[in-house]
């Protein structure tokens, strides 16, 4: 982590950017595949209820149904952020003209700075936002999103992605590829999003703004992150002392090989530093580091959806043998351990169980397993006090597994007691019943290994939160 | 790995299991919800083009709208292969009727043998089995499938899980439940199915016969094993050291830790053994090593669809930088290299590409990269002497990214000559893609993760056989 040379700067208030009441788009335009076009296509989609303003210097009057103004400073409104699509050497003049309009801050898209080395480019848009004090994301950046607000500066085809759903995660991405991809997939993904924010370039709003906003941020549960470099090394650090205590904060470290980090170096022009020195800072302050987007993926879902759990001892209840023997192995990989069941528990297991089930752990309750059986042992064993989290295994494909099997989970994934993770794979009956569980706030993993890594990470992280 | 006691065995021919002409299935029942009904209704569904006799011995003369026999003996036709699901301790007396019946193999999907204990009945299979030279898959398995004889012994419900296409992949379990939601996921995976196996408590046709069978099956170009313990040691090694020459055999070792080693005996009386003394026979005789199921599938895909390459200098082309720098990560996290690309290959490429892209590995064409761009640099890049396979990102939630990036893909795909694989993820509009894709044989991975692991996969099974 590169060290501060930089004097402690104003916290910034990124509210204006994610929840404006007025957003001027500059650069915007009639004429489709411009991005000045999909940012105005986006704000009429997702219908923002605020007032739009589509500023350019050529406008006739009027673009895309909207009045447009040939500068932000002939609109008599006030604005509380703008959007700046126009070429990279004609940012300076209209971001200082939003700077004089009294805008509370800017996204800048256009690309053509830092990242292919017009450095003395940027410094101007970082000087402009420190003289009107007037926040910047970017520059080369996608923006943001924000569900509740229907705010969305992204440039990226409607059709080509789909929506993520209102939810607890908050996703921060210093690249845009990776960003919308993950919006992508987050979309399917069992959980919802409050906020997502691309700050490319990182000039003026960077980690540590973004991590300390949303680290108070009343609508984020859970902070995921992907990143290639931070600037700011020292006031990262004390930021995320205070975030890791208030949320969980998943984070991938791009550039964790010297050859990776020469490519992030290219790429957004991060200083990628040593990653064993970040990789050090991570796990000295609670943050759960994902290995890559997969695990951002997991463990955003369990964060959101389950209860915090210190104790390391996973119940398996499975209908399929062979799953639970593979759910053993992940178990244990994971630095993770099967419960010893008390007697009683065995007891009441034995007396609800046909004879051909075996009591013990991982318990196979057999591929006729019906809804009655998954909850019966859900029932007995959630109640062991050995018990701290469950991995139920729900195949699909036996003959006694079906809607009311999804049901009984769902009802016991309600009470939200324990942990609880599902693990469900197959083809298309299999993943209507993935769905209705995770529309009720159950985690389905796909492979026993991704629901023991969620497991783990989620007990690593309650078990940094008791020690301080 | 145990070794054995057991005196060399014949070698089984399972050709008539799996192509059978003509198939008796004792149990067989009117009765939905049984077993016997629900084989009966897979052989319907599937179209079987052989004869079908139900055999029960309460049966009134027909059966799902097939004559029916209260014994096999009453059939006056040559049978090749009986299913048997009557109830355990019928299995001795029917399966003797068999014998007797000239039947040419059996498949026991009944259970209630030794994996409850029950090893003297199971015992009383083996001894009929021998007597008649009859071969036996079971008990207490799925058995068969057969894509291209439209065999199928499976019991599960036609609905829950979709059919895999015919294929090059032949795929072998152990346990029922791993190999049902694996065939359900294969159908959607990218590769297809030749053959299918479950083979429960292994009592006669055991790893050995199975491996050495489809080791010398013309229709089987890859074999994947999910296994939880070997009964005949050194006969395993002796077949594996000819099979693993002749094709990949990718290998998922259940009980990879003590716990999961006790799991599995208790699932199908394994003696799982020692996994370090696994993995270390494994390695030696070339296997493919998978961690767990998404492993399983991810390395058949580039089997059945990519030609074999020593080299490990993959070349990476992405329209997205993040993705780029996570690729080069997970590269070098799998031992294999960026490649250095020679003096002419960056000319060329300097002169196909806009100013804005930096001409380096990982080599981002932009998020505004069209067809041509990749096809342009698909050409200069895999005529690179210096590259060995490639690793193309295609991101289709950028503006440039649509169907005729994935027709160029396809069409360098096409000519096989070093191995490509593709990582693409997101939700319906990418997903649509990535089937066109898939469809044409182009291995697509969600993650770059994944395709890493993948190559490694596939270079490391190269060179073994460059050894030998």
């Amino acid at each position: 982590m590169s060290s501060s040379h930089e004097a402690k700067r104003k916290y910034a208030d990124l509210d204006p950017i994610f929840n404006p009441k007025s957003v001027a788009i500059l650069g915007a335009t009639d004429k489709p595949g411009k991005v000045g076009h999909a940012i105005m296509q986006n704000y009429i989609d997702v219908g923002f209820s605020g007032s739009l303003y589509p500023i350019n210097i050529n406008t006739t009057g009027s673009i895309m149904g909207h009045e447009a103004y040939r500068s932000i400073l002939d609109v008599k409104a006030k604005i509380d952020m703008a959007v700046i699509s126009v070429p990279a050497l004609a940012v300076p003049k209209v971001m200082d003209e939003c700077g004089k309009a009294h805008v509370k801050g800017v996204v800048v898209v256009s690309g053509g700075f830092a990242e292919i080395g017009e450095t003395k480019l940027q410094d101007k848009l970082v000087t402009i936002s420190r003289k009107y004090n007037m926040p910047m994301i970017g520059p080369n950046c996608l923006g943001v999103m924000d569900i509740r607000a229907r705010n969305d500066t992204l440039f990226l085809p409607t059709f080509k992605i789909d929506k993520p759903k209102i939810g607890g995660v908050s996703f921060v991405s210093q690249s845009g590829s990776v960003g919308s991809t993950t919006l992508d997939l987050i979309s399917g993904a069992g959980f919802g999003l409050s906020r997502f924010i691309s700050y490319g370039n990182a000039a003026v709003v960077d980690e540590v703004d973004i991590l300390k906003y949303l680290s108070h941020d009343i609508h984020t549960q859970v902070i995921v992150f992907y990143m290639e470099g931070v600037k700011r090394g020292e006031e990262f650090v004390e930021v995320a002392k205070t975030a890791t205590m208030l949320k969980p904060v998943v984070i991938i470290k791009a550039g964790s090989t010297e050859a990776g980090a020469g490519a992030a170096h290219s790429h957004t022009a991060s200083l990628a530093g040593s990653y064993e020195a970040y990789d050090a800072v991570f796990r000295q302050y609670g943050f759960v580091r994902a290995a890559d987007t997969d695990d951002l993926l997991d463990f955003a879902k369990i964060f959101d959806t389950q209860p915090l759990a210190t104790g390391n001892r996973i119940a398996v209840i499975t209908n399929g043998g062979g799953h639970g023997v593979l759910a053993t192995d992940a178990i244990y990989h994971n630095g993770l351990t099967l419960p010893q069941l008390t007697k009683k528990t065995e007891r009441i297991l034995r007396k609800a169980m046909p004879p051909t089930v075996t009591i013990r752990m991982p318990l196979d309750i057999g591929g006729d397993a019906d809804s009655a059986r998954f909850e019966n042992a859900l029932d007995a064993i959630s109640s062991d006090p050995g018990v701290d989290a469950l991995m139920v295994i729900t195949l699909f494909q036996t003959p006694g597994a079906d809607d009311k099997v999804a049901e009984s989970i769902i009802g016991y994934g309600a009470k939200r007691e324990k942990p609880v993770v599902v693990v469900s794979m197959g083809g298309s009956y299999t993943k209507s019943h993935i769905e209705v569980m995770e529309n009720s706030g159950i985690p389905v993993y796909s492979s026993t290994t991704a629901a023991a890594r969620s497991l783990a990470a989620l007990i690593g992280y309650a078990r940094y939160r008791n020690t301080k």
